[in-house]
């Protein structure tokens, strides 16, 4: 692809620190956060500066190098990337980027190399791989979008969610490409709006057709026959293909199969976990209430009033038509059938 | 009941105007807005400072006996009913609540009585029937509420979508005021916030425990058990039982059913429209893409992105476990269930 990419990286190394693309300030404005602390890190992924499960994966593994250099010893490394491991709980991806680039760190410790060199290595790796995973994702998904489709997505798992491309969005992005796709339908995703923050400023700035929805209304245009395929992406992916991913994803999933309209899970092998058995040991996080309560700063509901903040909610195998990886498609997702991709994907590599 | 009411009216005559809760300022401010012109009463229809299909029914009523006043011939009452007729489509309750006292007012005309007198009378009953009415169909309501309940609310069929009480809400109030509820999960009901705005105030002012959860919260909820029941208003009710009301209501009854959660509409007969045969019949009102593209004002999604606004959506009676109105329950809707519940409810008048 020789073409520089409409969506610029959303995780990216410079000059020392980590250059992360400040997912609040969109659509408005493409404001950058540098981060040079460890600190700076786990706050822009508490603070949502940077989400998406494979984005903060790689920003864990850009984090554990930033670590290599800033601390001073092994130790203070390892405990640097352990704060940054559990700077949220859900998505399986940023303990997998944190845990591939600190092994990497710990083996060049033991070796007597320069880890600080090892790391960035390993995590520039790293981040190249979520991009090229992406792209290979989006075209096994593609082959799965109806000629004409009008596609439907919740949230963002798009570019900006990776390092690039998008793995939901790609698979999307990639019918576009293959002039398979009509258009799409944005569910705008409350509370934090990263459908229609994010995902409809990546679609504007790919050229693809879309609309954006309340998240109320998707069950409703399944009922008038406007959507074709659901396409979302996940946190993570349990053994038994239970599917831990933004708010409302079960909800449309429950909604796809009442009409028959086939709901694809989109995500790179990183965000599969053989070491969570299933959903109900996915950890959920509970957000602030004021992310419900409050728009843009000001109160909508009652003072007397609480919310409720499930960040994400569990979508059983049963309802996944089918779950795309960088290295092919599971149809109807079971735990063997995932355990049997795993076993496939590991002898490719 | 002796008490006042927590929520006071939220329309009334008072000295020649039709004054209305401005539900735009709600829960910040409660303030009121008073017309006294035809025009004003469809403008605050259009621009929702009054809203939800019982309400606008009484403002209707009460604008044909202002116009009763302010214009100076039968046939230009006629026209100046006919403007506030179509001041919103969907909601069957506007065009009943005029031509009611419009037929008061032709017969009044007839007979050689003062219109304007005889207009206000029957204004007035018919808004004192709607909170009457409303406090009947809460006990039949609450009869199918479990004890200890946790019940599920979309939009706001509270006092402030009638002229008082409520119907789901009523429902609510009525289990609560029993000891049987337990608490209320409320939908904040994207785009327009009434749950968040309106639900939200009213529980509050009553003492009803209840959560704020954004709509996409709600299927997860259910997966968890976590929800008893769900209730809500309807704007329509066709004659096949078919039910319109605000959008996201039939994405949450596809999710009731899912789980096995009775799915009850509570609605006057005022609601229910012999007239419209089915579901297919019901005009669903398109507002603005702004209300979804921006929020208090400001733009959240880009600038080339568009959106998609329907007001509402149709549930088809096959997925209501109960239709709950003043005169009692119908279980399990059909055709000629609603018509036996019509033709009873007419002979017992």
């Amino acid at each position: 692809m020789a073409t520089p990419d409409p969506v610029p990286p959303t995780v990216a190394w410079r000059a020392g620190r980590i250059r992360l693309i400040d997912q609040r300030a969109l659509p408005g404005r493409l404001r950058y956060v540098e981060c040079a602390t460890v600190a700076a890190v786990v706050g822009a992924i508490v603070d949502l500066t940077v989400r998406g499960a494979p984005a903060i994966g790689a920003t864990g593994a850009y984090g554990v190098a930033l670590a290599a250099r800033t601390e001073r010893t092994p130790a203070a490394v390892r405990r640097a990337a352990a704060r940054v491991r559990r700077a949220r709980p859900t998505a399986v991806n940023l303990a997998h980027g944190v845990d591939h680039v600190l092994a990497v760190h710990d083996a060049a410790v033991a070796a007597g190399d320069d880890p600080a060199a090892a790391t960035l290595t390993a995590a520039r790796a790293y981040a190249a791989a979520d991009v090229r995973a992406n792209r290979a994702l989006g075209a096994n998904g593609a082959d799965l979008v109806p000629r004409g489709a009008r596609v439907l997505t919740h949230c963002n798992a798009g570019a900006l969610a990776c390092v690039g491309y998008g793995t939901a969005v790609g698979v999307i992005r990639a019918a576009h490409e293959r002039g398979r796709l009509h258009s799409v339908w944005v569910d705008e995703t409350r509370p934090v709006l990263q459908g229609a923050r994010l995902t409809a400023w990546e679609l504007d700035r790919c050229g693809i057709p879309h609309t954006l929805v309340v998240d109320g209304a998707a069950a409703g245009l399944m009922a008038r026959g406007l959507v074709d395929l659901v396409v979302v992406g996940a946190d993570r992916v349990a053994a038994d293909g239970a599917v831990a991913n933004k708010i409302g994803t079960y909800g449309l999933a429950v909604a796809a199969r009442h009409h028959g309209v086939p709901f694809v899970v989109a995500a790179p092998l990183a965000t599969v976990d053989p070491d969570t058995p299933d959903g109900a040991a996915i950890v959920i996080e509970d957000r602030g209430p004021d992310e419900v309560t409050h728009l843009g700063g000001v109160r909508v509901a009652p003072v007397g009033t609480t919310a409720a903040n499930p960040a994400f909610d569990v979508t059983p195998a049963a309802l996944v038509s089918a779950l795309v990886t960088e290295v092919g498609v599971v149809e109807r997702p079971t735990r063997a059938r995932i355990a049997r991709h795993l076993r496939e994907a590991a002898r490719g590599d």
